[in-house]
């Protein structure tokens, strides 16, 4: 596996790789990874000649007030976790952007609700990083987690209006045995946080079943919702168009249920599909 | 020469030329074409295998009461000039976002002053088309003119920071034998209009040769430009630095002389280096 340090190493191999005919896949990362990272890079690794992972904890992504200085990090465990997923380049730059750096990417309407709305900036952030990890890694394939549901339709959004010549693939979101999503902030959780936390897939499981066994009406939906949820602070239970992540009053389209709380200190997300499955071109 | 009508066309066109290991060299335009964009092409021309020419008026970097609906067009007089210059492949797409169109590339500092101070939004649409225009091309160089030195430095500065992989290739300003620097808008110009015009490029002129015979000081040099204006609107007149465009008090550095003026109804703008040259890296 080779260790790139800098934007320069990562273009330079990539361009490479480009002229050596082999096909690139990328999972971008924030580090201390778990098997929800791995599962990505198990997703791509078959599609690809060449697998990169990046790890670079964003300042951009991070509010003032966020968790950014007490992001967990856990370098040599990360590259070990790589090295078994069969990963061929680890790019892990200790700084990304260029001296004097003063672009954003952002997109609009998809990043009006739910985490965009709560996390100011955030997703804007996001964007602008993905932008340059993807140019700098000039991958064919890159796979991005529904964990972050909002996230992976706004990034497919930017790569589709800014004609980036990549394809985003989805990769399902992985659960740990008792149901909780995996999260890098997982690690912060007592076991009474744990217990508050296993409520959100609960509520969203619940809504599910309910829209199955014929309930349609959002309301009704996202009723049977909250009446799951044992949080500390809700930031958002919602139902919303799968494509254009608006609220919707009836699941007569691919939809899906989100939800954001806080548990303690630790905030958390979670979502699933409702309805009819969203198709993905 | 290939005509290329829309986006998908286009990233086609460009796929095929990369795997064949060619070098694509890329001119975006308005239309309207004159001597100053065929010496882009000119420039591009030897240093690559392809030469792709866009052709698009972009409503994105045209304010609500610019002149986007009368921009001039010549797409027949426009293909022969692509043809004449050796343009292998001319992309005039009648449209050129998809459905949903939502993302935004914008840089902030460089766009504050200048056209960016007085054309609110201008500059956004440019990287934005850009940023979309490079991915499709997948160009290994684009040119820009100096004409537009602001657009120019921003351009730069956009492709930086999100390592789009394309060397950005100014070129110099064209001047008509009176001076006129070449814009698509010259055609409105009356012949008072014009010369009212030419007293651009004498006010640049002038601060020029002042400095280069010993005066340093920004606030004379930006009087005896003013002294040498007569236009019916100026917009600004203004000495900067040529990398931050931010004011100077003196020319101890690589700097830039550039104005903006209305004469009728027409917005012309022209621009020269002063002092030191600018090191283009």
């Amino acid at each position: 596996m080779d260790l790139l340090n800098s934007s320069e190493e990562m273009a330079a191999w990539a361009k490479a790789e480009g002229l050596k005919g082999h096909r690139i896949g990328f999972v971008p990362t924030m580090g201390f990874l778990h098997t929800g990272h791995v599962s990505l890079m198990e997703r791509l690794r078959p599609r690809v000649d060449r697998l990169v992972v990046s790890i670079y904890v964003n300042p951009l992504q991070f509010g003032p007030n966020e968790d950014l200085d007490r992001y967990p990090r856990d370098p040599e465990g990360d590259s070990k976790k790589c090295r078994d997923a069969g990963v061929d380049a680890l790019f892990m730059p200790p700084e990304l952007y260029p001296d004097g750096f003063s672009t954003a990417v952002t997109v609009d309407r998809l990043t009006d609700g739910l985490c965009g709305a709560s996390r100011p900036g955030h997703l804007d952030g996001v964007t602008t990083v993905v932008a340059r990890l993807l140019n700098l890694v000039r991958c064919d394939e890159a796979c991005f987690g529904e964990k972050d549901f909002q996230q992976l339709m706004v990034i497919r959004r930017m790569v589709r209006d800014l004609a980036i010549p990549v394809q985003i693939v989805p990769g399902p979101l992985v659960r740990d045995a008792d149901g909780l999503a995996l999260s890098s902030r997982n690690k912060y959780l007592s076991t009474a946080d744990r217990a508050k936390g296993l409520t959100l897939h609960r509520a969203l499981f619940a809504m599910r079943e309910a829209e199955a066994a014929g309930e349609k009406r959002a309301r009704v939906l996202l009723a049977i919702g909250q009446a799951s949820l044992d949080v500390d602070v809700l930031d958002y239970l919602e139902l919303v168009d799968a494509e254009t992540l608006t609220a919707i009053e009836h699941v007569d389209r691919p939809a899906r249920a989100l939800v954001a709380a806080k548990v303690g200190n630790t905030r958390l997300i979670d979502n699933v599909a409702i309805g009819p499955e969203l198709s993905w071109t």
